[in-house]
């Protein structure tokens, strides 16, 4: 089927587009010389990570057990579960390991550490643990020079859990929009990442894993000296926040929400579209960045940005596309605009646009559509 | 299972709530002498709409084509799909008919009501269609005196479809937080709605129906006189936003996502939580209002608010709880707050939370749970 032939709204992801991304990540870690983990909570879908692994990945991150059920059921073997893991968590965690998925676990706290020891001596099972790193102060994680990084260590490595490594993600990169600002902050992830691991090996805690990224990060790092592996997620579809991070152009945004006219408000200067916040997702990630594209960017149907035009409002079905001079509404918004119109809206934030559709829509540079399940939930 | 046992995050529907917002709301129709027909995009879930119907409610109002499907296939009959129809969608709108759904679409131009009567006309297919009334600005619709009201009407009932009615949705409600000016809204949007019809009278044309409501100007009606039927979609659950609006108290509200502590940055006063954005979506809805929630309202397992407390802060799987004083961060937000602990996250906006889940947690009043299905997708 052709892309205009879909019912809309329908989450479309432009192949060659992707596959550019994904090629230009691998690249860029090949070129620092590490291996490269992609985050896959940003696509959910079986379709994508064969791509990322078939062009270089080693292994996958994900954000819940989830993902690493489903993805070990489709065969991938080596998982991060990068977020801290909740103690009630530890028999799903144990079931995927008993069954040979080589799941490592991410703590950053004591006792969340002792947890594991407890449940893993209990069950006879040699837990892999990364301790999670934190080198931006913007969310979790230990700082490189905490005394409990080395008492988290100490908890593992004492009680028969497997200390495979130290992992960082300097999030904060998502708030910068210069090349040398996250050029420094790639170097600060990198150094703070290392002196945790060096750390915990002068401890006498083996540490073999250094794993560190972002997207913005990953693309900005001059070199990776002492780092293992990298990690990036929303890369592969890009989107306006990254746009306004300044890390991709929006003829590299892969994801977009295609939608038909289906009214207009012309005195307003709105078209009415079928893509309201429930397609798009309430993510405004850019309202804090310099260039705030509302609730999207409209692109015709070929890909085409309409610059000056943007989806400046949502509500649960309904997306309302005006032009982005507020004072001037278009007094030919309807006549160019028609209903039936369909268009494609680039978004905010892939990862929750995404996560708003049960499949994608795939189109290949010969302009076929396949479908290509996603799956969401814990 | 008990709730304290449920994987995190998960949505928890208290069911004594719900039932008492689904009686409040069927007892305020009753009142005003109404039908009541609920809008099901909140829950999107069978369990749910059954206990509307079951309290008196008559049809039910549907945002997508899917969910028409969905309920129809569970045996609901008849169904007000709300949201102005796309030309390409009439294939599907007629399967649903063929297979004796009592369907009604609604149009607020005369581009889709020329397309359904050409359709109709095709298919020998007498649609039934109402005509969306804008009665205050806030999004589409035809307002009562302008020509294209009866032009739209006429071009529909001259060429075989049938005008089963006139809807509209005073979705500025939502903006509002005085009872008073909730009130004078609604008296606003009968008056409105009441004039299309009896526009559409006059010219000949029957129209049969007058259906109006939003949660908001729902409960503060005091007469519908001409009106035949109220809608409102969020009161099954209520949340912060309507809290802050004024028409429900913190313990009306139904919906939680129940999360687990994960970790802490003790010196910034935060906890970590399993709950990020990705469970309580990216909804921010209070924050335009008096009181701003944040990411969501912590309470705790039993259900009590921890009053100067809030989710501060969200990633993808992360929320961050800190105090509400923003110059002090608890200090022992550690010992308050240990890894492991479970707390219920009262949502901005139910209907934006629940899309986050494939399935509710319904807790009954003695404390058990069932597993409630939804769906998502169009």
């Amino acid at each position: 089927m052709k892309p205009e032939h879909l019912d809309t709204p329908a989450a479309v992801i432009d192949m060659a587009r992707m596959q550019k991304n994904i090629a230009r990540m691998q690249a860029q870690a090949n070129m620092l010389g590490v291996a490269f983990r992609p985050h896959v909570k940003t696509s959910k879908c079986l379709d994508v990570v064969r791509a990322q692994l078939v062009a270089g990945a080693h292994g996958i991150t994900v954000s819940t057990l989830k993902e690493a059920e489903a993805f070990f059921a489709a065969g991938v073997e080596d998982i991060l579960y990068a977020v801290g893991i909740a103690p009630a968590k530890l028999p799903r965690a144990l079931a995927l390991r008993r069954q040979g998925c080589a799941l490592k676990l991410v703590v950053d706290n004591p006792t969340a550490a002792a947890a594991i020891a407890a449940f893993g001596e209990q069950h006879g099972e040699i837990f892999e643990v990364w301790i999670e790193v934190d080198t931006d102060g913007h969310r979790s994680g230990i700082t490189p020079e905490q005394d409990t990084l080395l008492e988290v260590g100490r908890i593992l490595h004492e009680n028969g859990v497997m200390v495979g490594g130290v992992m960082t993600h300097a999030g904060s990169s998502y708030e910068l929009r210069d090349a040398a600002a996250l050029t420094a902050l790639a170097a600060q992830e990198r150094a703070g990442c290392v002196r945790a691991a060096e750390r915990l090996r002068a401890a006498g805690i083996a540490c073999p894993a250094v794993s560190v990224g972002s997207t913005p990060t990953a693309l900005a790092a001059a070199q990776l000296e002492g780092v293992t592996e990298l990690r990036a997620g929303v890369y592969v579809f890009f989107d306006l926040v990254m746009h306004n991070v300044g890390v991709c152009a929006l003829d590299d945004i892969a994801l977009s929400v295609l939608t038909t006219v289906i009214g207009h408000q012309a005195e307003k200067g709105w078209a009415i579209l079928d893509a309201g916040w429930m397609a798009m997702s309430r993510d405004r990630g850019t309202s804090k960045q310099a260039h705030d594209f509302g609730y999207g960017q409209p692109c015709l149907l070929n890909g085409t940005p309409l610059s000056g035009y943007l989806v400046s409002g949502a509500n649960q079905e309904h997306g309302i596309l005006s032009s982005t001079r507020d004072n001037a509404p278009d007094e030919d918004i309807a006549q160019r605009f028609p209903i039936g119109m369909k268009l494609r809206i680039l978004p905010n934030h892939a990862c929750a646009t995404g996560a708003q559709f049960p499949e994608y829509h795939a189109v290949s540079p010969d302009g076929e559509t396949a479908v290509w399940r996603r799956f969401h939930g814990w």
